[in-house]
């Protein structure tokens, strides 16, 4: 009988370090003895039979996975029907499992990709397919059951706050300045819009924060905006994506809507370019909108140590868990201690994760609404905590190249 | 009679390294044995008496200004009249000078900044006060006169290509992928925008650059995108704010004026939305567009060590220069070589700088109209080499904090 095979595959939006869970699979794995395919694109990789031998792959850039953005091996964003109604993909998986003698599968990602994890253990383990399945988890928002945090949170969290600093003191330079509104990810959490406040660590925090977990009200709104500016001649706010009025409506939905009959003008464009629009209307005081974009999840050149290790680790601790006879789980982080900072890598159940999302909790919400507690930061700074040693040529980080060649089989 | 004083000021907007000149005006003055003066946000500063005596300033921070964003000395947008139409604030800028024994004057600022120097310097030469004065360039553009390139420069494209490179590697990680397009500072000047394809030297080049030396065809550029797309699934294009078409009309005007018409919808928002809009409407295919905002002019955690270094001389150069009774000046970089890089420090007479701005030359831009040459590639390369030692605290840079008290006097 040929050698056991683990195969891993990434899944949803890239973050900064879900390519260094990716080397921390394949490292233990080899550790462990086991022959290493990469399905290409997820478990669409898996279907369309483009799935890669690792040991093909140059060594040094397996290593460089370590710092290097995006999803190396390519993403999908295919959400698996329960296999109770139809169970026609799972049955194509079991084929190649079988083909290739995949005995351990790790899948990488964020909600979708946990329950996918619980789904195929179970179809596995009801098949009589011995197969360890184990889910990684990977999301800048953070918003995941089960963990204290997430793998990718920290260094988006750390471009998040540096990039709030920067802004921070750029527009401080004129005597006369502007309300600046920061649209961030997050469009059911406000882990990320509220990591902005770390920038308060180096004198620049974000003067109001608007998290999904509260109500907005953007008249409320103007008036803090008219306040805090009628004091320092400028205004700093980071607002998340997510926002939404009392009665449940998404702010950035104001615009396509209502707004036209108040203003004869439409919009297109986030929350935060419709806010600054809004408040300049009302105020007379001139504004702008940033948008972080996609830079908040693949500013790997400013990425955090502490979360490339987690990454790594926790890409390990799936390993081992699987060969040790675990599966439909997924490897959490436990915080055990904030100062120093330590945490221990758990294999929890998957279960029903998908579907529930992690919000902030009330005590890392500021009374007013509008500002985040001592204890989030508490909470937050550990994870941007570390530089990583980068490689530059040309000026220009260099990051991992792999061939992604698929194998015949 | 008391010590000679130099007087040094900030205008326009920041840069990564404008500070970093800053730096090198103060030691260089404090080598030379003046007393070193700087006036805040600009000559609004000399007008107010907001005066700042740097040797009161924690030495530590003074050499921390290099690396540091922003303007820390605070910056001003006032340009000056022509003194023979209107002299007051001229003499009250003597008054100044001459209550401090301010005998040198070093400007750090844009187009306009160097037209005041210009000025001032005639102004006093016509009114027998004896006072050398020199600029020091800074602006994220590149498009001044009379030197290669410009101190801030080399970080925004530092910045804008590591920003192309990373953007490239996160929307590549699908296999159906979309058109991005990444909206780029610079007006009149494409040099930024052409900046994204050093990220060509480590993998991920934009497919299409568009600059505003070029007309712009809206047509043609769905076309391009869709030509992109059939081939690579996927297309990433970099667009100059500034981009014209050819009736001299900018792209970004379009929006506010007939695309009502044609989509029964307006919008604010820059050029990049707008053409992310156009190009879905217009294809099919699926969009998104990036502003890199202000972030490609304060990013100084990614800055250039060439700019810094240089950013730090050419305040050196033009302290230099001023004690050697030059006036009327610029600081000006020769480009003696490129492979090895090597530039010579020259004082050029500012006369009419400030009339014109310096435009990407024919032979930086592909035929096509959508690209840039090797020669550009050739000359923008050495400005973005090389990375300072950062210091950081809480995971987060540490940027120089001022007092800027001003003194009485």
């Amino acid at each position: 009988m040929f050698e056991k095979a683990l195969l891993y595959a990434q899944s949803g939006g890239p973050t900064s370090v879900i390519n260094a869970s990716a080397c921390g699979v394949i490292r233990q794995a080899q550790k462990e003895g086991l022959k290493v395919y990469v399905a290409l694109n997820g478990v669409d990789g898996i279907f369309k039979g483009n799935i890669v031998d690792v040991s093909t792959e140059d060594d040094k850039q397996i290593d460089k996975l370590c710092g290097t953005p995006a999803s190396a091996f390519g993403s999908c964003r295919i959400k698996l029907p329960d296999y109770r109604e139809d169970d026609s993909k799972y049955f194509q998986m079991l084929e190649t499992f079988k083909k290739l003698n995949v005995r351990y599968f790790v899948y990488n990602g964020g909600n979708d990709s946990m329950n996918t994890c619980a789904k195929v253990a179970e179809f596995m383990k009801n098949n009589d397919y011995e197969c360890y399945v184990m889910g990684v988890p990977k999301t800048v928002d953070n918003d995941l059951l089960l963990t204290d945090h997430c793998p990718g949170y920290g260094s988006a969290a750390k471009y998040i706050a540096t990039t709030c600093l920067e802004i921070g003191l750029d527009t401080a330079v004129y005597s006369t300045g502007r309300v600046t509104v920061i649209e961030i990810m997050g469009r059911d959490a406000g882990w990320l819009t509220a990591s902005s406040a770390l920038a308060g660590l180096n004198g620049y925090a974000p003067d109001l924060i608007y998290l999904p977990e509260r109500p907005f009200d953007i008249e409320d709104f103007c008036k803090r905006c008219e306040e805090v500016y009628s004091r320092k001649k400028n205004c700093l706010v980071a607002v998340s994506e997510g926002i939404r009025d009392k009665g449940g409506e998404y702010i950035c939905n104001y615009a396509k809507r209502g707004e036209k009959d108040a203003f004869n003008n439409t919009q297109l464009g986030g929350v935060g370019a419709f806010l600054a629009d809004y408040v300049t209307k009302k105020t007379g005081i001139k504004s702008r909108s940033i948008e972080l974009s996609l830079m908040q999840r693949c500013a790997a050149h400013l990425c955090s140590k502490t979360d490339v290790e987690e990454a790594f680790e926790a890409g390990r601790y799936a390993v081992k868990a699987a060969v040790a006879g675990e599966t439909g789980k997924m490897i959490a982080f436990k915080r055990k201690c904030n100062s120093p900072y330590e945490i221990e890598y758990v294999a929890m159940p998957l279960d029903d994760i998908a579907k529930f999302t992690q919000s902030m909790p009330d005590e890392f919400i500021g009374k007013d609404n509008c500002s985040v507690t001592q204890a989030f930061l508490e909470y937050a700074k550990p994870l941007i905590q570390g530089e990583i040693k980068m490689e530059y040529a040309n000026g220009l980080p260099v990051y991992a190249k792999l061939e992604n060649k698929p194998i015949k089989f």
